[in-house]
């Protein structure tokens, strides 16, 4: 595979795509997956680790709200990832993470991921290359344990925003009230590294490659959700559920 | 390195070895080691994982309290792995082992360990070669984890008991009021199956060898003592550490 540009690709659905037809096929796949999920929840053989990346205001939010909020809560978790605690530190960087690894039956979703401790990490000088590289060995094993030994299928999704639009988003945490609390001020300093994240982005997606990344082009939301939608019902579709009627 | 043979080496301290003065060495290697375990946790840079395995009446439990019983509660933790919850089933067989990885600083001992997702249920059919060798391999990657990621070092004893020496402390269990509360009437059936546990363990050994396993002759219990405090010594002396001096 040769390496993912990510300024070469675009952050926008392609023209033949409608906004107003996508969305209601998202709906369509929503009321699907709701079904589909209730399967996987009664089988107990399956499980799904949705691993979310983007830079700041790259719509990770959204997408848990408008696509897995539609879903069983009962079998949807959601874990946040911020910077790590003292005790967290004291452990290897994928300990915080195995924790909250999906059992058989869950939808697990990762705001922010173990890929953090190849992205930001880097991006501030907190982690040389020469770790850098051991770190995304270690998570291709991680991922690898998860996948061979728990039957967990590992969807990666880095929503792919424009600068522009990313900027567009930043300036209305300032002015829209019911966003100034997501507004921090360092969004705009990240914002000026954005090649340096960029290339650790790229790093990433070509050594942690066994389970491969989707990059969703993530300006407009309602593609975003679409693709994402879609995969997840592909996934589920795939697995060939039955219930398992009544216990003996 | 050429397969072990189990029963092939010895289970008995060679003959220059001494039981009186054997234990008086033991007893300046233990008071050495509570400074050196004062200052692993002072420094908290390294930590120490001391896998135990043994068959049955290997003599852990007693390993426990006369070596690690001597050094600070507080920097000393002891997990005894049983058979696994509903809820472990439902993840890979290294999430409940993760949980309990040492924080830095701390010396953590596991009382039977992830290697019993490759003997017990190898011999108890459940878990066939294949499952057993994808999951040996999923042990190197995690220790390697552990070792390059947490700066853990990790220290695996095979306790080696002969068959006669076994059934002897099994008969012990069951004439001793003070020992019975140990004897449960799966021992004898599964000192039958004794060829199969030794085939199961010569594979983890050859198997799992990034990090090598020391056999260790455990008939009698203060050689078995003598060489695991030696190994503790060693190991941490060789960490060079330095008490931190003040916060600033």
């Amino acid at each position: 595979m040769s390496r993912i540009k990510l300024s070469e690709l675009s952050s926008r659905a392609p023209k033949e795509f409608g906004k107003e037809a996508t969305k209601k096929k998202t709906i369509t796949i929503l009321e699907e997956l709701d079904d589909l999920q209730n399967l996987l929840f009664a089988e107990g053989k399956h499980s799904i680790l949705v691993v979310l990346q983007a830079m700041d205001a790259g719509g990770k939010d959204g997408l848990i709200r408008d696509v897995f909020g539609n879903l069983n809560p009962q079998g949807v978790r959601v874990r946040s990832f911020k910077g790590p605690t003292e005790e967290e530190l004291s452990h290897d960087f994928l300990w915080r993470i195995h924790k909250h690894s999906p059992p058989k039956g869950i939808i697990q979703i990762f705001n922010r991921s173990h890929y953090e401790d190849v992205l930001i990490t880097r991006v501030k000088g907190w982690c040389d290359d020469e770790t850098a590289m051991k770190r995304m060995k270690a998570i291709n094993d991680f991922e690898r344990l998860l996948t061979e030994h728990n039957n967990t299928t590992i969807l990666k999704f880095y929503l792919h925003v424009s600068t522009e639009e990313q900027q567009e988003r930043l300036n209305e945490r300032i002015s829209n009230p019911a966003k100034q609390w997501k507004y921090n001020e360092q969004d705009f300093e990240e914002a000026k590294v954005w090649d340096k994240y960029m290339h650790a982005y790229e790093d990433a997606f070509e050594i942690c490659n066994e389970i491969p990344w989707n990059i969703i082009p993530a300006d407009q939301n309602w593609y975003k959700e679409y693709l994402v939608a879609v995969m997840l019902h592909e996934t589920l579709q795939s697995f060939d559920m039955k219930y398992p009627g009544m216990k003996k």
